[in-house]
C-alpha cells in the first residue's frame, strides 16, 4: 500500500541510524561515546519523584481538563514571576504532553493547507514535520554564523510570501546553541505584525542558557505563541509534558483541538511537575545548568583546536553545531566511519535541515566530562593534526 | 485573528457545556447525579500503581522508543494470545500516548489531503476531528437500530466513492454500546480490499463486553488498522496510554511519524502498563466488569420503562444511546433543562454527530448503583407517567 503523500516526504532521523550501530557495537563488547543523544543525562530531580509517589497514593488519576490542572498553570504563571519578573496570566497557559502537543496544537490552530511556516535552516527536524502533517509547508531559510544561525528580521522580510501564516523561532536553538536578542525578536514581532502573521517562539532549552540569564519572549511581545518544556531544563523527558503560553483570545481555540487530538496530559507527570518550580528543585536543576556548562567550556575550545569550524559560540541548550567540512563534505559518512572507526557517536547535519548539512556535525553534551574527555582523545586519535583528513 | 479553517470545523463538546453547568449547580449546593462521564469511575488497580512506583523507584524514565518499551508490546502480545487465542507478534504493537496517538498516527499514515474515512454517525466524535486536522474528509454514515447502529458491509459498498480511503469501525461502538459481528466484519473488511482501501477497528471498549466475550478482529481480518486503550477496561484513563496493531510493513513509517508527533509515550505510564496483563490485575478488572454489566442491567429496562427508545441492547463500553424524541427533539435543551430542574446530567446526542442527533441522548453508567437509583427516581419525578410531555 502506498501511504499518504506527507509520509514519504517526512525523512527518518539520521540519528536513528548512528543509534541502531552504536547499539550494535556496543552489543559487540566496543565502548562507545554518545555525542548524539538529544536528552539530558541527569535523572529526574527527587523532589518531582517525590511528587510523583503523592500523586500515585492520592489515586486521583483521571483525565483532567485538557488545558492541564490549575495548580499546575498557577505554577508556571508563578515561575514567569519570580524568575522572570514578567506577569502570565494563568489563563494563558495550556499544559501539554510534551513540546511535542504544544508545537502541533499552535500549528493546527494556525496553519491551513499550503500555508508556509518561516523557520530556520538548520533547525529542529520535527517543527518541519508538525507542518508537514497538517498539509502546511515549512520554508527552512538558510542562516549561517553571520547571523548567528537565526532568523533575522530582514531574513523574515525577505522570505515572506502571500502564503506565509507564521514564524517559528527557537531560542536557544537546537541544533546551534545560538539565540536572539531580545531586540532582533521585538523587531521581527513587529515584521509579523505588519504582515498580519503569527510568531511562535520555542524556548525549550531557555532554562539551560550560560551567561546572563536570557529573559522569556513574553517579556517583550505584545502577541505570541511561546513553548516550553519540562524536559530539558527540569530532566523529565520521559513524562512527556511541556507547556504553552498563548494570546488569551486563543485559548479556547486551542482547547477545543486539544480535547480532540489529546484529551488531556499525563496525570501523574502534571502532579509531578508540581514539584519543578519549588526552591529546592531550582536549587538541584541550577547546580545542573553548570554542570552543562562546564562542559562546554571543555568541549568547544577542544574541537575547536581539532579543527571544528564553530564560529558562533553557543550559549545555551547541550549541542554544539560544528563545521567538519575541513575533514569531509559527507557528514553522514563521516558520522558513520567515525563510529566504526573511534566508537564516537554524533549526529550528521542532515538531520537538520538541508543547507550546508553535509558540512555540519551536532555534538551533544549530555554525558559526563570524563567520557567527553574520552571522546576528545578518541578523536584527536582519529584526525590526527588539525587540517590533515583522517586516516 | 482568524484560526485555520479546521479549527472553525471542529465542534466543541456540548459536555462540556452540560459539565460546567453541572459544576455551577454543584459549587450552589445542588446535588448533581452524573450520566454525562466517558470515564470509569473506578481508581487505577492497585498493582499497576505497585509497578509505577518501581518505575519511579529504578530512576529510569527517559524517553523510551517511539514504538513503546519492548516488555510493554511483549505483554500486549501475549494478551492476545491468552485471552484471545490469537497470534500477533510483538513488532506489530506500537504503544501510544492514548488511543487518541493511535488514531491521529493510523490517519496521518492513511489520509491524503480530502480522502475520505466512512464512519458511523453517531460515532466518537474525535474520530471525525482527526481526519479533518489532517486535511482529510470524515464522511458519517448514518446508521440506525436496523443495523445495531453500525456500519455494514452494504452501507460500506453503497458509500465508498473514488475519494474512499478508509472504514472506521469502533467495536463496541461509544456512543451506542453496540458490536460489529465477526462474520459481517470480515465482510466490510472484503468490500475494503477489493476497492483498495484500508480498515481501521476500535476496539477501545472491547475488554468492557458483556455475555460471550468478542473475538478481536485481529484474529479474523488479514489486513486491519487494530486499535486499543488501556483508559477503559483498565482504569489508567488519566495516564495516556493506549497501542495499535498495525500491518507489520507500515511499522516503520507509523515509527517514524511517532517520532516527530510524539516522541514517545509517558514512560512512567509504559512501566506501570506492565501490571496490567498479570492475573491479579485482570481479577480486579474484570469484577469492575461485571459491576459495569450490573449497572447496564439496572438502568436498561428502567430508561425503557420510562419511555427511552432504546431499541438494540447495548453490550459494550457503558453507555446507552437513547432516543428522546417521545419527549422531545431537541436534545441539547432536554439536557439544558433536565439538569437545571434535576440535577441530572446527560450528554446530548449532539456531540456524536448530525444524523437524528436532537432526538438522542448518552446516558453513560459510570457511577455507582445507589447513584442510579437516585438519578432514575430524578428521570421518574420529572418525565411523569411514559408517555406524557415533561412538566
Amino acid at each position: 500500500m502506498s501511504p499518504a503523500a506527507r509520509v514519504t516526504e517526512i525523512s527518518p532521523f539520521q540519528v536513528m541510524e548512528v543509534q541502531t550501530a552504536a547499539r550494535a557495537l556496543e552489543a559487540a563488547g566496543v565502548s562507545v561515546i554518545h555525542l548524539e543523544i538529544g536528552e539530558p543525562d541527569f535523572p529526574t530531580p527527587e523532589p518531582v519523584l517525590r511528587e510523583a509517589r503523592l500523586a500515585l497514593a492520592s489515586g486521583d488519576l483521571y483525565y483532567t481538563s485538557a488545558l492541564g490542572i490549575a495548580p499546575l498553570r498557577e505554577a508556571i504563571a508563578g515561575w514567569y514571576s519570580t524568575h522572570f519578573g514578567i506577569v502570565v496570566e494563568p489563563e494563558r497557559v495550556v499544559v501539554t504532553a510534551g513540546s511535542s502537543a504544544a508545537l502541533l496544537l499552535v500549528m493546527a490552530l494556525l496553519v491551513d493547507r499550503d500555508d508556509e511556516v518561516l523557520m530556520a535552516d538548520p533547525g529542529y527536524p520535527c517543527n518541519r514535520h508538525f507542518v508537514r502533517v497538517l498539509e502546511g509547508r515549512a520554508r527552512g531559510v538558510a542562516v549561517g554564523p553571520d547571523t548567528a544561525y537565526q532568523l533575522t528580521p530582514e531574513l523574515v522580510a525577505k522570505n515572506w510570501t502571500p502564503h506565509t501564516r507564521a514564524v517559528l523561532i527557537a531560542t536557544p536553538s537546537n541544533p546551534t546553541g545560538t539565540q536572539v536578542s531580545p531586540q532582533a525578536l521585538r523587531e521581527i514581532a513587529e515584521v509579523v505584525a505588519q504582515r498580519g502573521g503569527e510568531l511562535i517562539v520555542d524556548e525549550i532549552y531557555l532554562g539551560l542558557s550560560y551567561g546572563e540569564r536570557p529573559p522569556s519572549a513574553l517579556g517583550s511581545l505584545d502577541r505570541a505563541y511561546v513553548i516550553n518544556s519540562f524536559s530539558k531544563y527540569f530532566n523529565m523527558t520521559g513524562w512527556r509534558l511541556g507547556w504553552l503560553v498563548a494570546p488569551r483570545a486563543e485559548v479556547r481555540n486551542l482547547e477545543k483541538l486539544a480535547q480532540n487530538l489529546y484529551i488531556s496530559p499525563a496525570t501523574v507527570s502534571q502532579r509531578a511537575a508540581l514539584a519543578c518550580f519549588r526552591p529546592e528543585t531550582i536549587a538541584i536543576v541550577e547546580a545542573r545548568r553548570r554542570e552543562f556548562q562546564a562542559r562546554r567550556d571543555l568541549l568547544l575550545p577542544a574541537l575547536r583546536d581539532l579543527g571544528f569550524g564553530i564560529p558562533v559560540t553557543p550559549t545555551g541548550g547541550f549541542f554544539i553545531y560544528a563545521d567538519c567540512s575541513r575533514f569531509s563534505r559527507d557528514s553522514m559518512k563521516f558520522c558513520r566511519d567515525l563510529l566504526q572507526e573511534t566508537g564516537v557517536a554524533i549526529t550528521p547535519g542532515a538531520d537538520f535541515g538541508s543547507f550546508r548539512a553535509g558540512e555540519h556535525l551536532r555534538i551533544a553534551y549530555t554525558i559526563a566530562e570524563d567520557k567527553l574527555q574520552d571522546g576528545l582523545a578518541r578523536l584527536r586519535r582519529y584526525l590526527g593534526t588539525p587540517g590533515s583528513p583522517p586516516k
